[in-house]
């Protein structure tokens, strides 16, 4: 095979980061441009994000979301209006002060989240109970201004979707924080094939002006953890602060109840960390713009014959498919699809033929098959499922292997400094142990899971020693 | 009828410009914002932009065409690549000077558009005439600033598309060129219902950057000009000022040749203003995202029965619906659906089931027929038909009838002064000329059409008297 593609590749055991930008580069996901922080993204790239939003727009729909498109420019003075939402996001954005040649009034930043325009339209249309609850989604791009950036992980502009609800009442809206949590977690699951932690974030790591975020968390090769997509419950602190009142059903005025949720391009990265190999990015099938890839390998009758009979199978089962009919050698070309990620390849030869069967080759695990034409489109159905799972559950097993359950502090010290992954303690609650495990051991936590989060064992803080409240996930993040 | 939300629209006729803000409000397309110059664009017009979004996407991959996604800040010094084109934008984007509290070295703009971002990327992938053509789009949002604005016709922040190619000879940029601007012209026709001209800018008129700009422009009830979709040929003008070089067929370095074309959220501004009446919004069938409205009036059974029955022949025939169970009274109900422009109404009462019928109402005629209930959808999937093909022929003659043919310039300033609409003239192709009819008669030079261009008559410049060289479109503008 010439696979001089793949050995450009870096190994990811020897020098994670730089794998990772090696795959995202190679396999055409990204490219850097000349404006500092962000990125392009390419076409297939792009395709991913389009099955991400195509999948997860559904979803949203189905629980009668409705898709909105508010301003990109927040005026200073919109921002500033929710305390705590201006301290946490007015050091990271970016400011427009001129407009053509004119200084402008008052300086706009764009936005890095949108809670604040939708309040502003929010009190303009809610009067009363009959207009609740909103269910509004926006797809769009935002900006933060980061300091040091990777491409998906950590840019300075970010695609993303957000949603922003209002209820009548704290219950409901906390209904709809965790269903929305419920269908991030799903989607990662089933979709993405990546297993996450759900659970509640603390004080410290919640959003800016949120009463409670929530978050999935996933845990890439490295042990290090990508938050992946958040949901905030916001109780009535925006809708006091904005003033948005509604006649409830007792004929009296009260503030409506708020959450708002989002995931962005990030996911793409978190794809390339769980799933990815040394030869490249490794894509689940159902999240694959293209899901299998043909190289014939030369061309005559037979081999044509055979193409064109597994295009029509491929057709009829709307399965998507290319076919690198390009001028490259056909190792070069078996490589490029390894690169990709495309979860089949099929490799239609001669030799084979002659033996009537062609070549499957599954990327995951680069398990070869040789099957019959006819039975090619049996065999790609049934991989494309067990591709699927298959590399849910060996994700799972990775995870489950990098997770540590330390007693004293000293062996949680000892596990932070040699071994990746997550840790999973009893903590007090309390931030100070919270900042001191962050500046001793690099680690923030991660969430407070659901179930099983009751402290174990002695029941201490594994910091402090003082009576622990709940079981919590620490981990290194990107 | 309790037809209040009607008597509210002020009436086309009277005050056109009024007429136009009350109908994109009261059918809840837009609501304006905090921001100035922004609009929110609401659930209901976001559909609409949606479906746009989904059938022209389908075309631009059909003629496969990559969606891409370049960054939204332009450095300055990217944008000053293009001599005439920065000449053409920096007056009027919005410049990021602040990042957090900080100073940047070098001011950014939000993209007015995005030729110069391409074609940074453009450089690092093209190399040689195996790597074009290059057929890229990115749907997006653009911040252009203007000073007075209006819902979607002219607004800061535009949603809209943008297409990128790089092509290998001057032949396949210009085919290129006119293959996008006959969708931009068949989708206007087929699925907005609206009649467009197709030609070539004039000189004066065309893009800043560009060899020719092409148009298709739509004539608005009021008769002034709404220009709905440009392509742009660009020649080597960027490639040379960007430096993109590649590897022709005969070993020889050579700059690519390029085109842009661009279509926003404006069209939906022209749906409202080529189709709307005194009652509200007139939607097009083929891109409502609610295809037909059903009332039921009170309830018993037998009406639940005809709903069920109605709702399950829809579902079959995959047309979209809602059911307005509201507590609302069946006046209202019926006033609303008109003012949504909803094409069909199906109103489903007592009385008429006595007589084994429903009654549905056309929006665009509101012309209504009594039919059985298993008859509904058969006349629905009719009317769907009748509608959008009926919309488009009285959109069509309206405008025929609105084109003006003087032989003179007292002619023509006489109908300037005293008809809406456009005036067709033969012209010197000077631009002194264009101007002189711009000051004069506040009219723009729209297009040079495709065919029948030739100039007529006594083949003299409409204004100079000097020999034609052509005949244009002349018209007030959006």
């Amino acid at each position: 095979m010439n696979d001089k593609q793949v050995k450009e590749i870096t190994s990811k055991d020897k020098d994670f980061a730089k794998w990772y930008t090696d795959v995202v580069k190679k396999a055409d996901l990204v490219d850097y441009s000349s404006v500092k922080g962000s990125m392009i993204i390419r076409p297939y790239g792009y395709a991913i994000w389009e099955n991400i939003q195509k999948i997860l727009d559904k979803e949203f729909k189905k629980t009668n979301h409705e898709n909105v498109q508010m301003p990109m420019l927040i005026p200073e003075s919109l921002l500033q209006v929710e305390k705590d939402h201006v301290k946490g996001f007015a050091p990271e954005v970016a400011w427009v002060t001129l407009g053509g040649n004119n200084k402008l009034e008052e300086k706009m930043c764009i936005r890095p989240t949108s809670e604040t325009l939708f309040c502003d339209h929010f009190k303009k249309i809610i009067s009363s109970y009959r207009d609740l609850p909103i269910l509004y989604n926006q797809w769009c791009t935002i900006v933060r201004w980061e300091k040091t950036t990777r491409p998906f992980l950590r840019s300075r502009e970010i695609l993303w979707q957000e949603g922003h609800t209002m209820h009548a009442t704290k219950e409901d809206a906390m209904k709809e924080t965790l269903r929305m949590l419920k269908i991030y977690e799903d989607f990662q699951k089933n979709v993405l094939a990546i297993p996450v932690f759900t659970g509640e974030k603390t004080n410290k790591e919640k959003f800016a002006g949120a009463e409670k975020t929530y978050s999935i968390e996933a845990m890439m090769y490295d042990g290090v953890a990508l938050q992946n997509a958040t949901s905030h419950y916001f109780g009535q602190g925006f809708s006091k602060a904005f003033d948005i009142k509604f006649l409830n059903q007792d004929n009296k005025l009260e503030n409506p109840y708020q959450t708002s949720w989002g995931a962005t391009t990030r996911m793409i990265g978190s794809i390339v960390m769980v799933h990815g190999d040394d030869r490249g990015l490794v894509l689940p099938p159902r999240i694959a713009p293209i899901k299998v890839m043909i190289i014939p390998i030369g061309n005559d009758e037979k081999i044509d014959k055979a193409l064109k009979e597994i295009k029509e199978d491929l057709d009829n089962c709307k399965i998507t498919y290319k076919v690198d009919d390009s001028n490259k050698t056909p190792g070069f070309k078996f490589a490029n699809a390894e690169v990709k990620g495309y979860p089949i390849r099929i490799e239609i030869g001669k030799k084979d033929l002659e033996n009537e069967c062609i070549t499957i080759v599954r990327r995951d695990t680069l398990e070869k098959t040789k099957v019959s034409v006819s039975d090619a489109i049996i065999k790609v159905n049934e991989l494309l499922i067990n591709i699927q799972n298959d590399m849910y559950k060996r994700a799972l097993e990775r995870r489950d292997n990098m997770i540590y359950y330390p007693n004293t502090y000293d062996e949680m010290k000892e596990i932070a400094e040699n071994k990746p992954g997550f840790i999973y303690t009893n903590w007090c609650g309390n931030e100070k142990c919270e900042n001191k495990i962050k500046e001793d051991l690099g680690l923030k936590s991660r969430c407070i899971p659901f179930e099983g989060a009751d402290p174990t064992g002695d029941k201490k803080c594994i910091c402090c020693g003082k009576d622990a409240k709940t079981k919590i996930y620490w981990a290194k993040q990107y």
